[in-house]
């Protein structure tokens, strides 16, 4: 079966996880669109924290606790710029670095994002099953106009606002600069298209998925394959996991809730996994967006728990 | 007074160190014109070794044991790179990193190789009394034929041929690639008429000191100066007391003595600082090259004899 999952950062990552132990052992292979809207220039590097973080998860190389980086990770690096005056708040640690490092000067050297994640032949994509695709090859920068105080709005990165701001200034807009002009990186089409099944994983639906619907191509593209698209909710009993989608949810018209997160893709999904919290919220999310709803345990504590939401996400579509 | 100072890697670094402290007592000003035929690009970054050593043997933050980069080093991101496939075998260090990082953002937002140097205004000039600066802002590569085996020429960056290779290829010629089209960096021939004295460091008269008199108009201005010229000999009984002169010298024409190294000057010098090793050179030197001689302990095991050897080196132009 060829898998193609849609995913932002951790949450992603950890149903990844789950995902790909089912791709081994069923012979699936797993193509991951990853939003690349957070993307950001930090000390002269280019920085692509959901594909560097799907990557680690994928790898195993993340650091499960911090929730971000790698494990067994030093900051001498991040230490010293602190003192020479280089803005450290998007801290980076030393291993971590040589990633940005290597990927910089790829670009430099002239190589699309998609070349500098060295993707696979043939060979390689069927041994380890899964492989990485940017959304697009072209810039995108989420953004966020944030109110400072009463009438004071300033527009930031999204990485200003959530890494350096915590969140705490009230968003008053989100948009993607760019979108409108990237196109969707080589392989992602192709990937949707000949897709047995597309799987929507349980990312923040604003910022994270957001960006790759706002490619365009990509949205219509999905829609043609409604039938076999299905969904994981990033929200239970009301609240994100993690992240901030209940503060970015309602600015774009989202109740922060199962439902909510289910009807940001109400074009897209055949079907839409929500948590035991939510149970009573199957049947209106069935009858108000016409889509088969399961309930299981999405809170992963670990791959076994990501591996059986990962199947039962798969099962909906049969 | 003000000083000009020529000045390649770590044996300028040691003799600075000294004539710094001379500055500071007898209220001087030094403005120290660095190679940078050195100059290398790694990981994306531009590497200035000569002008790093410089600083940080000048402002204290240089291993004085390694010879090279900063004391209370780490590796951690090197060791990352090696892991990771990227070549290690110019060892850059954790804090170092942050040299070349600032310094390469710098470049890449259009700033002058000058102009990263944040060098300073006037006031603050005055209180430090030394400045920085490279001998050109346009890119010089000092470039090494080297004999692989018999008849296999090979031509390499000089890092690659001294780091890399370790000086182990026969050594067949030796060029400054780009420094027929390089001008002066601001500042540098203002410097250079204005000196009352000038001083070539302890440094490899080929690779070190014969980049900055490569670029055209200094050598020619420094010649317009020569009453006012001393240089301390780098190389002590016949042999550099660090580094790889004694294989490139001969390349040069240059015989690799006290003697030898003065003649590589002759057109500019109008005093020369041996060691006691090299007493016995000194009536030769003088006769050879009409120059004055002063004999004195040159090897820098201390700032106490690098001050020392920098009041004789004054001393020989009153």
């Amino acid at each position: 079966m060829k898998i193609v999952a849609l995913a932002g950062g951790v949450g992603a990552g950890k149903f990844l996880r789950g995902l790909h132990r089912v791709a081994r052992d069923e012979r699936h292979l797993i193509t991951i669109v990853v939003n690349t809207g957070d993307d950001i220039d930090v000390w002269g590097m280019r920085i692509c924290p959901d594909i560097d973080s799907v990557t680690y998860w994928l790898e195993g190389s993340m650091d499960r606790e911090r929730g971000w980086g790698r494990a067994d990770e030093t900051f001498n690096v991040l230490e010293e710029a602190g003192r020479r005056g280089l803005p450290t708040w998007f801290a980076l640690g030393d291993r971590d670095l040589v990633t940005h490092l290597q990927r910089s000067m790829a670009l430099a050297a002239g190589a699309t994002l998609s070349e500098t994640l060295g993707n696979p032949n043939r060979t390689w994509f069927l041994r380890r099953r899964w492989r990485i695709l940017p959304m697009s090859d072209d810039r995108v920068k989420t953004m966020i106009a944030a109110e400072e105080r009463e009438g004071l709005v300033h527009d930031m990165h999204f990485q200003e606002y959530w890494v350096k701001r915590r969140a705490e200034p009230r968003v008053r807009k989100v948009w993607f600069e760019g979108a409108s002009r990237a196109g969707p990186a080589p392989g992602v089409m192709e990937a949707i298209r000949e897709a047995d099944a597309i799987v929507i994983c349980p990312s923040n639906p604003v910022v994270s998925i957001g960006p790759i619907l706002a490619v365009p191509g990509i949205r219509d593209e999905l829609r043609e394959r409604r039938d076999r698209l299905v969904g994981i909710s990033p929200i239970v009993a009301g609240a994100p996991l993690a992240g901030m989608a209940d503060k970015l949810m309602p600015v774009a018209g989202l109740e922060v809730s199962a439902l909510g997160a289910a009807s940001a893709y109400r074009d897209l999904l055949a079907g839409w996994v929500i948590d035991e919290l939510d149970r009573d919220l199957a049947s209106k999310i069935e009858e108000a967006l016409g889509v088969r709803v399961a309930v299981t345990d999405t809170v992963m504590r670990d791959d076994d728990v990501a591996a059986a939401l990962a199947r039962t996400a798969l099962t909906l579509l049969r």
